[in-house]
């Protein structure tokens, strides 16, 4: 709540936003590569040693959103009866309202979103760190699973899982809205997969 | 077949190995941020030309063995008759064969590989190469159920899980073909998934 906040506390979170919409709107304008942080801090009206207390570089600036909601993850509470199975399908059903959760936050502002894949899906090295923060989030969900009696392989096959149904409704969805419903035809289809007979092993 | 490659592709290929062979080395001994380029060309004897010939950077050459087999993906077949159904179950079971062989390859020289695992997860830029990586052999996968007739959403869903599959294997084998035993169990896991009515959406 921002009540709850000082006064110093709220000029460094305006300081952050102003410092992401700076580098938000240079990067649409000029393409990652042409933005220096020197460009980002002059437009955000920040001096350099805050841009680095808040990001390690400038890619970071373009996950600060992605960062934010992957700090969410570990706060994250899955609802499941003590003593109940723990089968990779029970761990799925439990994973999907927190990942349901996650795409709504990242794509209630849908323009910002569709802004933030076209830069990082055309540039090699940000699209290598978007896949390592996927990596990282997929080990908050496998620990999350793991705090609830999972044993290993399940936690991390779920939380795999559960990636693959987000990434593969990111590359489906057009709209918004779009990624919440698809990320859920996902999970669907997933615990589908053995209901035929003429494919189960 | 090497009766087939001229001298010249013969003493390139040898200059390759040796890079890559003093690479391993240096990593293994001093770490990968403490070893050089100017290092690793001077344990290979060869100059500095020739290792970008072949590298991009340093962190190319701990990819070397990946990099192969990513181009092995393009030339993989996937056995599927015409005419036949395209589910997701469907592009699994394809799939499978194709990730088994690649395991294989993988961890045919397990100590390497293990070695490699190593230098990866304890490097967080190396670890997001490796991301990014699957992210790459993903696309791949993808497009060759895409080439035998499969739709967008479920070639791109079944290629992520495939890989999914396989990164769970990867963390959970400790020993000389385990990769491909673990892999085989997640396919298997992965396929069942929707056999417990009690689950089923």
């Amino acid at each position: 709540m921002s009540s709850d906040l000082t006064l110093t506390e709220r000029k460094q979170r305006r300081a952050r936003q102003r410092i992401i919409a700076a580098a938000d709107a240079l990067f649409a304008a000029r393409g990652f590569d042409a933005v220096s942080v020197g460009d980002i801090v002059e437009r955000a009206e920040v001096g350099r040693t805050t841009f680095f207390r808040y990001f390690g570089d400038k890619q970071e600036v373009v996950f600060a959103r992605e960062q934010e909601l992957l700090d969410l993850v570990g706060a994250e509470q899955i609802e499941v009866a003590d003593g109940g199975r723990r089968t990779l399908a029970d761990a799925l059903v439990a994973l999907e309202p927190v990942i349901l959760r996650l795409c709504e936050q990242m794509s209630a502002d849908w323009e910002g979103y569709r802004r933030h894949l076209q830069l990082v899906e055309g540039h090699p090295d940000l699209a290598a760190r978007d896949a390592a923060k996927m990596q990282i989030v997929a080990l908050r969900l496998r620990d999350l699973l793991v705090a609830h009696q999972w044993a290993t392989f399940p936690a991390t096959f779920a939380a795999e899982i559960a990636l693959a149904c987000y990434w593969t409704a990111r590359h489906a969805s057009t709209e918004t809205g779009g990624l919440v419903d698809a990320t859920r035809a996902a999970f669907r289809q997933a615990l589908e997969l053995g209901a035929d007979p003429s494919t189960r092993p």
